[in-house]
C-alpha cells in the first residue's frame, strides 16, 4: 500500500487523479483530499473515495464542510491545513495540484518531509525551481511532473543516460488564438479564450495555454526538472496534441511520446514510473491519423512566450515576478478589467518595474511576490483608465 | 578495444558502418571485411581502414585480388571463408550485412561463437527467426538490429519492461510507387523502382522496398527480435519516413523515434547500445518539418505485404519459402524476365506449392530453400511464357 494526498482534489487534475486511482490503483490509500473552496465536491469525493482526512483552504467553507458532513476523519483549515496534509507523515506520493503561487509553500512542506512529488502545480518551478529542485536532491526527494510535456520528456529519457540530452523540444497546441491576426487578438474575450481546442483544463491554465505563457512557463519547468540549460530547450506548435513533447539526443536520434490528449496519463504514469501499468484510457486510432503538423511559435503575436523565456534568461527572481504579474494579469482578464493583449503588457511592464535579484530564499520570494503583484495591479488599473 | 567484423563491407550498409567507424568509433579495431567480389573497392577499403583481415566469396575475384593487392592480412576465400570471418575468435561484433539467404550461415557462425550481432541481413531472421533467436538466447548473444525501424524500437524501448508492450507499429515510406493505380503499377521498369523517394541502399532491397515485401520481412523480424505475437505488430505508411516506428505502451502512451532517414544513425546507435555517443550526423530541422503524414497500407495494390503477413500467420518455414521466392522474382524483375506485379505472382504461386512445415533445423532449411528456388523459377518461366 501506497499513502497518497491530493493538493487540490476538486480541481480539474484532482478529479481526474481520483479516477485514475479508484480504476488503476488499488494499492494507493487516499491520505489527504484539499480544497479551496469547493466543499460539495469534496463532500462527494469524500463519500465516494474515503480518504484518511481533508483540508479546506477557506475558512467560510471549512466551517460550512463541518456542518453538513458526516466524515469522522480529520479536518484540517486554512493555508495551515493544506500544508500540514502536504507535510502528513504517512504520506508516500503528494500529488500536488493547486493553482498559481498557493502550490509552493505546500509542495515545498512534503518535499521537506522527504515525501515524493507529483507535480501538477507549474508555478512551484516557475517561481523557486533553483531552490527546489536543489531541495528535492539534498533530500533525494523525487520530483515527477504531471504535465503531458514533462511526463512525455520523462518517458523519452527513461533509460537514457541524462548527459546524452541535446535539446528538449516542448510540442504546444498553439491555443484557441494560433491562426489570428493581432487585430483578431485585440477582441477576444474569455469566453473565447476558455475555449481550448484539445485539452479540457482548469481557468487558469487555460487563458495561459491561450497567450503561450503556459509555454513559456513549461520550458521553465523543464529547465529545472532536467537540469537541461534555457538554450537547449525548443518550443514548436503542434496543433493535435498528439505529440507531447521530444528529445534530441547527442547522436541525432529524436525521441517523442505519443497519446490522445487526456491528462489522466500522464497522472497514471507519474504514479508508475518508471514501471508502466494497464490501462484502457483511449488510444491513438492509427486508421484515422492522416498527419500530425507543426509550425513555428510566432512570439510577436504572442509576446507571453518572448517574456518567459527572457525571465529565464535573466534568471533569479525575474520568473517569480512574471509568475505573480501572470497571475494578476489573468485573474483582471477573466474579470474583463483588461483585453487579453493586455496580460502581455501587465507583464512586460511589471518585470520592466522590478529588476531581477538573485534567488536567496523563499521568505524573500514571497515578499518579491507580494510586492510584485502590487505592482501588476497598479498597472492593471493604468491600463484601464488608459482604456 | 572491440573487434568489429564486417560481412560484406562493400554493400551500402558495409560502407556506411567504415564510415561512422571512423569518424565516430575510434575504440573498434577492424576484423575481417569481406565481399561477394567487389574487390577494387575492397582494396580501397583496405589500404584506408587497415582491418585485420579479408574474405572474399567469389574465387576468381579472390584470386584478382591477391594479385593486385599487396595486403599482408589473412585472405580468406569462398562461403567457408566468409563463415570463417564470422567466426573469428577475437570477434566482439559481427555486423551482418550480406544481402538475401547467404547471410544466413555466417550470421549464425557468429552466434555459436557467442559474438553480439548488429543484424543488417533481414533474411536471417525471415527464414529462421525462430531458430536464431532462441539460439542467441541460449548463447546469450545480443541481437540488435540495424534496419532503422527495428532499431527505432530498440530506441523507443530502452528502460521500459518488455512485458509492457503492448504493440508496435512499424513506418514504412510507402516506395516510389505509394500513389500509383494498378494500371500504372503494372508498367513500372526495374530503374523506376530503384528510385526510392527517402532511403539510398542496395538494389535488392529497393525493389523489396517498392513492393512493401520489404516492410512484411520487417514485420517477421520484429515478431522475432521483439518476441511479440504477430497480430501486435501493426504498418503504417509514413511517407517522409522521419518517423522510423513506434511502440505503444499496455497504459495507452506510444513512443516514436525519429530521425533524417540516413542508416549511419542506426549503425551508429547498435555499435553503442544501450549508450549513446554524439555524432554530427544530420539533425531534423524543426523549422522547416510542417507535417508528417500516415496513411494505412494498401495490400491490395501491393500483395506482398500481406503474402509476407500470411506466412508469419502460417508460421513454420512458410517465410523461408516466402523470402526464397522473392529472391528469385526480385532478381528475375531487376533482369527483366518479369514485371513489377509479377513479384507478387511468383510469390504467391510458390507459397501455393510448397506447404509450410514445422521448422526442425537450417539443414533442412536451406534444402527447402533449394527447393523454393526451382519452383520460384519454373513459375518465372511460366509467367514469361504466359507473358
Amino acid at each position: 500500500m501506497r499513502t497518497l494526498t491530493i493538493l487540490g482534489s476538486t480541481g480539474s487534475i484532482g478529479r481526474q487523479a481520483l479516477e485514475v486511482v479508484a480504476a488503476y490503483h488499488p494499492e494507493v490509500r487516499l491520505g489527504f483530499l484539499t480544497t479551496n473552496a469547493n466543499v460539495e465536491l469534496l463532500a462527494e469525493q469524500v463519500e465516494r473515495y474515503r480518504p484518511y482526512g481533508v483540508a479546506i483552504c477557506s475558512e467560510d467553507a471549512y466551517q460550512a464542510f463541518r456542518e453538513r458532513s458526516r466524515f469522522e476523519g480529520p479536518i484540517l483549515c486554512g493555508a495551515e491545513g493544506i500544508a500540514a496534509a502536504a507535510a502528513w507523515e504517512e504520506n508516500d506520493v503528494v500529488l500536488s495540484a493547486l493553482v498559481g503561487f498557493a502550490g509552493v509553500a505546500p509542495t515545498i512542506a512534503a518535499i521537506e518531509r522527504g515525501t515524493a512529488i507529483a507535480l501538477a502545480n507549474k508555478e512551484t518551478l516557475v517561481v523557486a525551481g533553483e531552490l527546489i529542485t536543489a531541495r528535492a536532491q539534498e533530500r533525494n526527494v523525487p520530483l515527477l511532473a504531471v504535465d503531458s510535456e514533462h511526463s512525455a520528456v520523462l518517458q523519452c529519457i527513461v533509460g537514457e543516460s541524462p548527459h546524452t540530452i541535446e535539446r528538449i523540444i516542448l510540442t504546444a497546441s498553439g491555443g484557441p488564438f494560433r491562426s489570428y491576426s493581432p487585430e483578431q487578438l485585440e477582441q477576444v474575450t474569455p469566453a473565447d479564450a476558455l475555449r481550448h481546442p484539445t485539452w479540457s483544463m482548469g481557468a487558469k491554465i487555460t487563458i495561459d495555454s491561450a497567450t503561450l505563457m503556459n509555454k513559456g512557463f513549461e520550458v521553465i519547468e523543464a529547465r529545472w526538472l532536467f537540469d537541461v540549460p534555457p538554450e537547449r530547450i525548443g518550443v514548436v506548435i503542434h496543433p493535435q496534441s498528439i505529440v507531447h513533447s521530444l528529445v534530441e539526443f547527442c547522436d541525432g536520434s529524436v525521441k517523442a511520446q505519443l497519446g490522445v490528449p487526456d491528462m489522466r496519463l500522464p497522472i497514471h504514469y507519474a504514479l508508475t514510473y518508471p514501471q508502466r501499468r494497464p490501462t484502457a484510457l483511449p488510444r491513438i486510432d492509427w486508421e484515422q491519423l492522416r498527419s500530425l503538423d507543426f509550425e513555428q511559435p510566432d512570439t510577436v503575436r504572442f509576446p507571453c512566450l518572448r517574456l518567459a523565456l527572457d525571465a529565464l534568461a535573466s534568471g533569479g527572481t525575474a520568473p517569480a515576478s512574471l509568475n505573480a504579474a501572470n497571475e494578476v494579469a489573468v485573474a483582471a482578464f477573466l474579470q474583463r478589467q483588461i483585453r487579453f493583449l493586455d496580460i502581455a503588457r501587465v507583464v512586460e511592464r511589471t518585470l520592466a518595474t522590478i529588476l531581477p535579484s538573485p534567488m536567496t530564499s523563499l521568505d524573500a520570494l514571497a515578499e518579491l511576490d507580494r510586492h510584485a503583484r502590487f505592482e501588476a495591479q497598479r498597472i492593471v488599473r493604468q491600463l484601464q483608465q488608459e482604456g
